[in-house]
């Protein structure tokens, strides 16, 4: 049995550039209700990926469990990469897919998202299925602010660690 | 045997305000010789519960190994929450208990704090003590500091990193 | 089987200082197409040790896995410490010997170095080598940056998380 750890960090995207929110699986879209400063300001996540920083946190937790290098080096980095424009879920499955193919399998994962937004509490059962379902394990995922401080507690952006155990097929 | 991440942040309180500081399941009187800039203007953590960030970290850990949510589903969040005045380590021999009605019992655990203060290592046995007691297993403390950069490093705050193992019975 | 966390957080020393840049038990030269902004400012790390974040992680880890205390109970804290001058690389080592004098030995680790430099991924494979033959086990490095947020994004410093797993002999 072997231990990973995982964490990955992304920057709110400014609104107006129409871009969507995923994360730890599923599409977060901008509650009508939602605190309007907050809101007016931040669409999705910047960058070449969907931005998904709990999948992406466990793809370097499981890869490194299994000793298999890291997401920059299994789906490239930038816009050019396999990886560009790919949701967390398929690239956790594909992740899987690479551990097993080296004789890997997960067998059990948990993941914490660090962030003012979006309110994961309120659909972990469903961030837990959509997880679990494309590593092919039980994966937990809690979530948590940090009382206005630091670049997650201004809402500059969203964090995540993750820790995995994978055993040898 | 599956494995649980857990992370918690929280802000200090301002002086004046008679919020005490409890961390590791310990109280952490302000010392009388503290630097004064720091000791004037802090005391104890701001929030409805003690602050506890370790505790509150490790409870996060033991929940997502188990697979039983998250601190806010069992304990509840804000000033009327069923956690709210409840010390860390009351609140952790709660979560052990929840995890040995569902059948899971905590092996190992071990757990980070990030921050200028208090000075952990010159209780860490008895923090240590303290929270494996709650447990029922051991638990491991460190701490560290940032070098003065972030929020824990400019003394705003105190987080904590945890991780665990759990079995089902 | 135990489990163990470990953080540790370290600041680039200003330019002229003459500090080399050690991380993940690897010496990195300021590299002369560097950007010029980043190399001009910042050279190796600040402090009484080598500033190696990924192996400081990793000994916090080890050691609470094993129940041993952490980096300062056995190397000391400050100019005078018996670490002071050590090199991540050895400290490990030495860390390593004292789990199998006290019964335990590690069979797994892994350390995510967060900063917007080194770059890590230039030399994972180097860098997973030095400290798995450190440790004694295999030991697998992730890198990542935070999008220009929060210390680690402004280039202030660098930073790593660590878990390892542990068994008594
Ligand atoms: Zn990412
Ligand atoms: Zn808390
Ligand atoms: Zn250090």
């Amino acid at each position: 049995m072997m231990i990973g750890q995982g964490f990955d960090a992304h920057r709110f995207a400014p609104a107006g550039t129409g871009r969507p929110l995923w994360v730890a699986g599923l599409h977060w879209p901008v509650p009508e209700d939602a605190d309007s400063t907050v809101a007016a300001r931040y669409e999705g996540i910047e960058g070449d990926s969907d931005g998904d920083v709990a999948a992406h946190a466990l793809i370097d937790a499981l890869l490194s469990a299994a000793g298999l290098g890291d997401i920059g080096s299994l789906f490239g980095v930038g816009a050019q990469a396999h990886g560009a424009g790919m949701h967390g879920a398929d690239m956790l499955r594909e992740t899987v897919s690479h551990l097993r193919q080296h004789g890997f399998a997960p067998t059990s994962a948990s993941v914490v998202i660090i962030g003012n937004r979006p309110k994961i509490g309120t659909r972990r059962a469903e961030a837990e299925s959509a997880l679990s379902q494309a590593i092919g394990c039980r994966v937990s995922v809690t979530a948590t602010t940090t009382d206005h401080m630091g670049f997650t507690g201004r809402g500059e952006g969203i964090a995540a660690i993750a820790n995995a155990l994978v055993i040898r097929l």
